[in-house]
């Protein structure tokens, strides 16, 4: 017992537990938390994840924007159980990874209740950044090009620090995701916390809420519905589209990667709005017309992501075009909105 | 009982009941709560009050930075009460203003638990909105320069959105007072309050804590210790200094007027921090050095205030100078230092 300076009569601290693994220590399977698992991304990653038969998956949701629907397939599946449960409520679990996604993540939906939207983005966070730290897991925080803001950079580089309306009307979100990133990286420089951080730029795809406003769900439910296709003026202000599959790969290769982040994850080919219309109309309804209408405040401009970083460090690059996800969107939205197949 | 429609069977709701105003309703005085008027601004804001004999003021404080003993000479007066309170948790007070200043404002203090810096920010703010909603109080934000970041624009004015670090080891302090900012339009536009929200340049004056890192004070007291003075590089980098009497009159004037702000206070003249250690040199003790040190992380290397907004809405302007101020405080630190007055 003369070792490491006990003979001097120097008390040595115990040791500091490392965080428990519940994979490695009980040789059990991977247990993940997906919240906001209901949504739109979050289901796509639940079935990618539960592809993997050494993963049980328990996903938490208010079921606010998400849909049980989407989870319809997984719902009695031994490695899968979906929680009823708001994130801006402390939640205990024994998880070795938490994908933290839930917020709204539209307009429509995050300008409802925007102090809500706040609450959900910093208590939602510091709940499960407490629940990483008390359990030892790993936390991946769905950050947004939104902290971009109105960009005054083309495009955007993770090093960007972004040009944001503080008091406006969608600074609830934007802010709100800014502070959330602020807080993984003080848990992790405070706590040791092993974070991961992905800015998502718009994703698209089937299971998209139809009525939330966003510019894809907008012009396929209009061009299904025999409806013109809005198009915000002027028009020429560009958005970059990644379809979903893509950006599911993209996150879990950040959880299973080294880097914190924050890095892009979106599609960077750019499509301004008039040719996303003149696009969904071609493919989707060719007999509809593209009507101009007033914009929202705070509406950016042009926003486009850098994907080297994702490149270099997850060798990651979206896969899909927009000509072939928008059908595969289109054939979703089809059925959803009962609208019978023409030849 | 036929009048309103409630003949026809129509339930009227009750009346809403139009914010109680104590000061009206009960002819009373009017109730000030002050969070962290133990503090330097707050400690002064609350002498101003208290000169108004119409005036009750209740401090609430957790002494994280704050001192008891700026406070002295109001404990026990009949007009004033001082409460023991973190402001992360709600208080139920019956007042007709909300001065909210609690929030740590050295980097020393606010990076000491920048969990906690932002926590003090968000669910601060939050229970004060709340506590104002709830008693129909018009609440005042202290919001900060920093919101601007490391400016691009020079000097700044209210509408600039700032450059702002999301992820840096300062955010918790900046992203956590710009959500602040959010929090106080969200319930401005959800809920009506009345809110008022100040950004407040580096103030300086007596009662500052002497240790607490900032500039001026860190010189004021180099200098009376007869140490060198430590100017960070390149020394170039400029700050605006506004006297403590000026910043109060100036918020008791937003408080008042009908402008919710944000209004930036402070004042426009500019120093560099090379041209501030030659002034404290000459007017606390010629004798000493001035040393250059290495900068800390995310220094921003130019801030000063536009002022002509609150010059137009408040018919504000500082009138203290910096040669008129700086001997005031360097009398208050000769004596809080225990310093022996010099010929």
């Amino acid at each position: 017992m003369a070792a490491n300076g006990e003979h001097q009569g120097v008390v040595k601290p115990p040791p500091t537990p490392s965080p428990l693994r519940f994979s490695k220590f009980f040789q059990s399977n991977m247990r993940i938390l997906v919240t906001g698992g209901a949504g739109f991304i979050g289901s796509h990653l639940v079935d990618k994840l539960m592809e993997n038969e050494k993963n049980e998956v328990i996903v938490v949701d208010n079921f606010f924007t998400g849909s049980k629907d989407n989870l319809r397939k997984w719902i009695g599946h031994p490695r899968f159980e979906l929680i009823r449960h708001d994130v801006t409520e402390p939640l205990l679990v024994e998880v070795d990874q938490i994908y933290h996604l839930a917020c709204p993540a539209s307009p429509i939906f995050y300008k409802y209740n925007p102090v809500k939207t706040i609450k959900t983005n910093v208590m939602g966070t510091l709940n499960m950044l407490g629940l990483a730290k008390r359990v030892g897991a790993r936390i991946l925080l769905t950050s947004t090009s939104e902290v971009y803001g109105d960009p005054l950079e083309h495009p955007q580089k993770e090093e960007y620090w972004g040009n944001v309306n503080p008091i406006g009307v969608r600074s609830c979100y934007d802010e709100g995701k800014r502070v959330a990133e602020t807080l993984m990286f003080d848990y992790h420089r405070q706590h040791g916390i092993e974070i991961r951080i992905a800015r998502i730029f718009n994703t698209y795809g089937p299971r998209m809420n139809i009525d939330d406003g966003r510019v894809v769900s907008n012009f396929i439910a209009q061009a299904l519905r025999g409806e013109a296709l809005t198009v915000q003026a002027p028009g020429t202000q560009t958005r970059s589209f990644c379809y979903v599959s893509d950006m599911v790969n993209g996150l879990i290769r950040l959880m299973e990667g080294d880097n914190t982040g924050p890095i892009n994850l979106g599609n960077p080919g750019e499509f301004t709005m008039t040719e996303l219309a003149e696009t969904v109309k071609g493919l989707i309804n060719p007999s509809v017309t593209i009507k101009m209408v007033e914009n929202t405040p705070d509406d950016p401009r042009q926003r486009k992501p850098d994907i080297t970083k994702a490149n270099e460090v997850l060798g990651w690059e979206p896969k899909i075009k927009l000509r072939d996800g928008l059908p595969l969107m289109g054939e979703d939205f089809r059925l959803r909105l009962g609208v019978p197949k023409t030849a």
